[in-house]
């Protein structure tokens, strides 16, 4: 398999996550995110949303982290990343989904281009609404980690799942834009005991081959 | 089954929708948007993140359209809402998450308030950023559905999915905000199949109970 990405984003990280946790081997080839190399024609010819991540299995072309993370999930069933019982699959489908799309696609690299191009918003503006986006998640997360009883040493039960896989990027990006993330003990628990494990280290943006250290 | 919701609100509409694909019958209870309900704490306590659609299934509490669609096609698996082999999963899903992570989050209600309110765009700006998104990802909509060898009647093959249960309440909006439709006609074309089912109408804004005509 080979994984178009880039050492940076976070729909990237999330991937490389899963694939590590299935141990599966993989090729990266970077996508250099910020001189717009996802615009080409080339790229756009692998991916019409010039987005990564795009996975290449054997030829077969695959788009979108989660549609890519249940398409490992279900093609590699050990270890799962998905509960067996239908309501705890929705627990951690709908965790997931609170990342990836109510945080996430409100702070991507498109999202703030536009502020500042477009809109000629400064930095202080475009930082408020970054941290806003961020706040507003990670409270509802918190509450739900607190709140809800599939909540283990994980988002859910003792294992990584795709809960996992979302919610760790996400905090790497709200370290990074430094937001305050001391409100929120218990996601912070959940991720400190995910970077514990070897797989989500290696998986982590300054471990990859592209980084710029 | 009870479902929170708005006859507006795009993620209802999905739900709705598959809810009538799968012949279940519900209740509605109307969540009014506009006036703030889904702030209060007696909604927050149903879901922290003051988000509909929430479906309630004998009490236990689904949040998340995406997520609630693809537990309702685990517990009712006819007819299914997801073709059966992972790499046709992994299309579908795709496509769905093309329109609920990368077009509907930025057009929200919740980010439409915060460009008027605390960034204080006036209408044409407001307008020219929703135009933006929904342009973009139904480019790269238009594109994958007129190329891509799974295409079919609807998003994927003869049946409708996921993918449409997405597409549609998109389509619905962009209408709403006068955006040009007519560069997308393969995308206009499955929509226009989609809306001759009566699944579909009976799951539009306009028919709903809490409808302001």
């Amino acid at each position: 398999m080979k994984l178009y990405g880039y050492f940076r984003s976070s729909a990237s990280f999330r991937v490389r996550i899963a694939l590590n946790l299935k141990g599966l081997a993989f090729e990266q080839e970077s996508v250099q995110l910020p001189s717009g190399q996802q615009l080409s024609p080339e790229f756009r010819a692998l991916n019409p949303q010039a987005l990564v991540p795009v996975l290449d299995d054997g030829g077969a072309l695959l788009t979108q982290s989660l549609a890519i993370i249940e398409y490992l999930d279900e093609t590699h069933p050990q270890p799962p990343l998905l509960p067996a019982e239908p309501l705890a699959r929705a627990r951690v489908r709908s965790l997931a989904l609170l990342t990836a799309c109510d945080i996430h696609p409100l702070n991507n690299l498109k999202v703030l281009k536009y502020l500042s191009g477009t809109l000629k918003l400064d930095e202080a503006r475009r930082n408020a609404w970054y941290r806003h986006w961020i706040a507003e998640g990670l409270s509802a997360m918190e509450k739900r980690l607190a709140n809800e009883a599939g909540t283990g040493e994980f988002s859910h039960g003792a294992q990584p799942t795709l809960a996992d896989c979302c919610l760790v990027p996400q905090i790497f990006n709200a370290k990074r834009y430094g937001c305050d993330l001391a409100s929120y003990p218990v996601v912070m628990g959940v991720f400190e005991r995910c970077m514990a494990l070897d797989v989500f280290q290696k998986a982590a943006p300054l471990n990859q081959p592209d980084a710029e250290n």
